[in-house]
């Protein structure tokens, strides 16, 4: 047989830079027991019923395998619109209750997230204010996000995806979990303004590098979360929590094709998720 | 603010390529409690520890999160090396017991597998033979994956991922679901001269649109794996099973950008996963 | 220290008796996965997290651990109150939707049920029909219990706990599961009138050696459970199922010290127990 | 139909004591989510799929059921004596590798533990010392012990079963479950030598209303466990833990029928239980 190589690739614009190569940021988290996340969620936990050894076939192969339980808002993760109601609506008005079938949520649940290949922005705020890191509880204003955006020269666009560098994720592996998730500390991010703003932009989906996305004022944990109602009840937007951003802030990579494909998960309110963030060779 | 639109994406031509239109064809299956899935590993199960109303705050607003158990071979889903042993064996000769560390595999674990940006080809071997889908049981032959190579003009080069599409995937949601898992039918795949072959290519990863990825003859059950072991162990080459392939081989789409980024479950055997086959307008 | 032993138990006479010497049959079916269990609930599935050696302490010490997923009605198991709802209504005409508190059931949960030491009778009723065992799907009438009552010299009394032998339970440990969960071929036992009948003798609880407690006509499954209405729900009679019997009963025990102490999971609808039939030596 | 009632449990001492009346202290904890637990196991977790009104039958009637996610050495639990190994061996000198079948513990796991009905003997150390409560980290002495059995007039005898209170369980339901656990305070309890007294008088197994049964020193946490080592590996004698032992130690409920019946899973390391300390009306 012979190959026809010319033709490899050549029709297909995406395939060709593919080909062409490609620089591949990972933005999500490793998942492993121990690591930070939020109280509410159930705690991810791993064992493996089967090792290797455990049952030998005749021939000599075996297989090990595994048990995972957790919550899906663990390690990075997405926010499905399912995922929080105001005065008992879901976007679009959809009443709570109603919503509810068989125990979960058909309607705005995760697995109605289509998989996102998209524009990417990363806003390095620290960068923009001439910071390393955000301040523990500092509230990230519009005219800081505004800067970013000029700075880098990565003005958000309708339909990006928007990813806010605050530095906070520099925490996660920290070996007292409580700092990452900063009940105590509080952690900077958006408040009602950014999440407001971001809606305005048209942003498709927003991520931060913290447990909850927006600014927890220090000791207040999430008692009040104005950004997650705005995003995710009044504008549809969908939130991506606990990504690790500083790879690609190192790099200086602000704008890319942003791609992540949550685990359609029937009914449920988030999945924890594996965004990449990739550039092409020019 | 002057947005300066006419730079967007033009320095990148993955970005350009993107902004210019895609079509992502999705390859994971919707995951939901009683799909068919493998005896062998825990089942897929979903429940809401909170609804929304069961707490509300005094802003009315609340949040309804989710408990998830399951093995990490169900779904749509991907196998690390860590999954298949040799006489003690994992790929590269690791000692498989040595390889334990804590209760889980830290080497050539699911976790070690890096997000797949790669071209990849869709062998629809029923097409290529003449026929709507393969016969249970059947042994894909490797002048069957010739002539759908041939046939479709989309060889298989190395670093590639290669999709194996036999039809069974038709059953997927059939409402026995003993008819997708076909124990006692047999189940259509290739053989350990098919998975010699698709290494012989030099693949990166391999799948197929059946429970077990390789032939299962009537009533064997998985009680001998010779494509797991030729493929995982001797070569590693990471395996995908329970793809969902049948929208991608109606439209033609024969040759992609193929995403995939599983799970970085720490030491797992494997992860559910959502790829994607991505192409570009030329 | 001088033991005074003569006076070892003399004040109590519940003491005396077991000093004396008791027999203890147990009443619980190891749980083991792959058990038959009804799918409604989630399947009961074990792992150890850790084994001997994953951890050694500097001494020499090591812990194993397991975790075990499961629902709560599985294995030999007991329904609480707040299981099953007639018209949206609980035991008490409680509204099931109001007794909902933070996602589970303060009112008649499993954890209000009582630790019992009472007096047991098992009535044998394949025994009193002078055969082996109840046909399948069969429905026990209320002369069966009447005449198993009488041949026995054991009358149910108020406050009793009644358990009712059908002979099914021989199917529990068939490899094929579905024998003894019976949805194909039926499930023998009482139905409405059976269930008013051990209501009206004033039981506090009432068991039997199949999954249901109740019979089941052939191929209904469980589509509607009069019995369960009528116990749980009119009457706040407790059932326990999945009992297992047959050396009780073949040892002639009708009468005995029944113990039964279900695991306190607040707010949960059952628990899986293992029931005592104690008897004293005279 | 004539019932004979005079007959009525007068051939068994153990049911006439009962129909006497008992007296009941339930020893068992109420398991809840975030309940006061070693972090070495997986939290208890329970949530509900279905709850009233999700699914309801033409009749009217609706089933609420639950998942729980747990290790087994929650709340208030027995320790099988597979849970230890010393060297890797198990009790009696079995070999800790062998013992693992199928990924699980057929010797020594916790379905071999035979339910007990025996004599219990509660040791109210800190009444014996004068005290409310043993201090943090306070290591109870054999001649406690002694001192405690002869005060109240309860001594050991093989095959008890002995509970040692400390005091420690008024912390239980602390806000703060770090107080109960006591990492950091230490708590009180039996050391080595305390542990093979208690061997030594015979102790068909021991209890504590604490998380470890034995003395924990201050910021020490689980690093040394002679008692463990003592009672499960060298001596075979079960150990109870978290044990409510409050409410019988305030009514002087010193010597009573002490019943325990864990639930039988197969080849696991521990189960939660709930104790019942009995005593009989004279």
């Amino acid at each position: 047989m012979t190959l026809d190589t010319t033709t490899l690739g050549t029709a297909d614009p995406l395939l060709k830079a593919v080909l062409g190569g490609v620089t591949v940021y990972d933005l999500g988290r490793t998942l492993y027991q121990g690591m930070p996340q939020s109280p509410n969620h159930p705690a991810y936990t791993h064992s493996l019923p089967r090792r290797h050894g455990d049952r030998m076939r005749p021939d000599g192969g075996s297989a090990a395998n595994d048990i995972v339980v957790m919550g899906t808002h663990v390690g990075t993760h997405i926010d499905a619109l399912a995922h929080v109601s105001q005065d008992g609506r879901l976007y679009g008005g959809v009443d709570a209750d109603e919503a509810l079938q068989d125990g979960r949520y058909p309607e705005h649940g995760v697995h109605t997230i289509a998989p996102m290949v998209r524009r990417g922005v990363l806003l390095d705020v620290p960068r923009a204010l001439g910071e390393e890191y955000c301040a523990a509880g500092y509230e990230i204003t519009t005219a800081d996000l505004e800067r970013a955006e000029q700075l880098q020269g990565t003005p958000v666009r309708a339909g990006d995806v928007v990813l806010i560098r605050s530095g906070w994720g520099r925490h996660f592996d920290d070996p007292d979990r409580n700092v990452y998730i900063g009940a105590a500390s509080g952690v900077p991010g958006v408040g009602e303004a950014g999440a407001k703003w971001l809606a305005a932009r048209g942003a498709h989906a927003v991520g931060a590098d913290t447990i909850a996305f927006e600014c927890l004022p220090p000791g207040k944990g999430h008692s009040v979360l104005p950004a997650h109602r705005v995003l995710l009840v009044e504008r549809g937007v969908y939130i991506i929590e606990a990504l690790a951003l500083e790879e690609a802030a190192a790099a200086g990579a602000h704008e890319f094709t942003f791609i992540l494909s949550p685990l359609p998960l029937l009914g449920a309110t988030g999945s924890p998720v594996r965004p990449l963030a990739v550039i092409g060779r020019s």
